[in-house]
């Protein structure tokens, strides 16, 4: 019996993977993935057994894992990031769940450099206080859900990390989302935009909170919105965690 | 003119450094930090310049690091997971905000594998949903600002990840973030219990969420609340991201 380990693969550039992803990575016989991340991959590794799909076919993606495995592979089933964030750990748990027959392969998880880290590293210090995560694809979500996340982490002064906040089809969300946020920050407050962060085009903005609706901005985007603390230093953000001054 | 790298050292262990973060160690002239962080580098890059000093002197170690980066040095001053989680880049970047005369060294963050993650991928996908992160120190931050947040968070379903619930000293507030907790969540909502993750004498436990206030947990332990969704599978947590089954 083989076994799935479950790779996040970090923002994408080699550099922010982990040592332990990398071994896991080398040492997989296949490598199964969305076809951008398995790209990834392929880039510094070109030899091997990839097993690439199109977007939506997540669920088909993890059946794959677990029967490369159950036929004596070692599988690195990939996601961007941290593979446990919005990507291929739970899809591949629920396939272990829902095996018969048996014991089912093992699994590891081995974790990454989420977006929200790497965009808040590249911002400076928006992340410094208590924050919340929050994707604003409705495609598996039931949009109240997420509304209602939104005020929560907006009223109770949370940090917000907004994964996912546009695609080409998806647009109204996050107008939404502003007008949400906007009635319990100020206008002002900053908010962080990264674009392919440590891709080749990453590109890094701020901007206040009132023009955040109007940003070009899509599914290689993350922004953070600050909380009532958040200031600028320069071009960075600056959550203060609230050590007094000496 | 030197620079600073705020650096997250991750879990601890090697192997859950990325490339780059272990780049910029190697890089530094010196090296500066908690003694328990800086301990973590010297095992594996022994030669160096080194700065250890002990817990409450934060303010000190930013201070130490941008005057020997103005002295010309690259410096590394480290955090343990991501150094902009409850880590040193905020008040590293309070520094440079207060910088006196001429252009400050230059600053920049690498990201790290953040506690959450790390606990998140041991315990398999507990993380698969909207989060939010709340430390349930009360040092630099009011009581009842925290109880806000948690209030929130756990109204709203957001899986919780709980740092530093709790220290020798600092005991009740744990018994308080549950009792808050449960107003929203079931008795018997799995809570993952992950302690020296990825360090020797690592413990990965699942208790329900009515015998979280009792569990021995301390500052090298963080807490992962399931949200309303979340399930065991075997021995590990699966919140599910709400794929339709095929």
């Amino acid at each position: 019996m083989g076994r799935v380990l479950v790779v996040g693969l970090g923002p994408g550039d080699p550099a922010l993977l982990t040592s332990q992803a990398r071994a896991a990575l080398e040492a997989a016989d296949s490598v199964v993935g969305y076809e951008a991340y398995v790209a990834q991959v392929r880039a510094w590794r070109p030899e091997g057994d990839y097993h690439a799909s199109p977007i939506g076919q997540e669920r088909e993606r993890a059946r794959a894992a677990v029967a490369l495995a159950a036929a004596g592979r070692t599988v690195a089933l990939v996601s961007s990031g941290d593979a446990g964030v919005y990507g291929m750990a739970s899809l591949a748990l629920e396939e272990l769940e829902r095996w018969e027959g048996g014991s089912p392969p093992a699994l590891e998880v081995v974790p990454g450099v989420t977006a929200l880290l790497a965009a808040g590293a590249l911002l400076g210090a928006p992340l410094g206080m208590d924050f919340a995560a929050v994707s604003l694809s409705d495609l598996l979500v039931p949009w109240p859900t997420i509304a209602r996340r939104l005020e929560a982490a907006a009223a109770a002064d949370f940090v917000l990390a907004l994964y996912n906040p546009a695609s080409r089809e998806r647009r109204w969300q996050l107008g939404e989302a502003c007008a949400i946020l906007s009635r319990h920050r100020a206008a002002d407050t900053p908010v962080g935009l990264v674009r392919e962060a440590y891709r080749p085009g990453q590109t890094v903005a701020v901007v206040p909170l009132s023009a955040l609706a109007t940003q070009a901005v899509d599914m290689l985007t993350i922004a953070i919105v600050g909380n009532s603390q958040t200031r600028r230093v320069g071009d960075r953000l600056l959550t203060p965690r609230g050590y007094p001054p000496t």
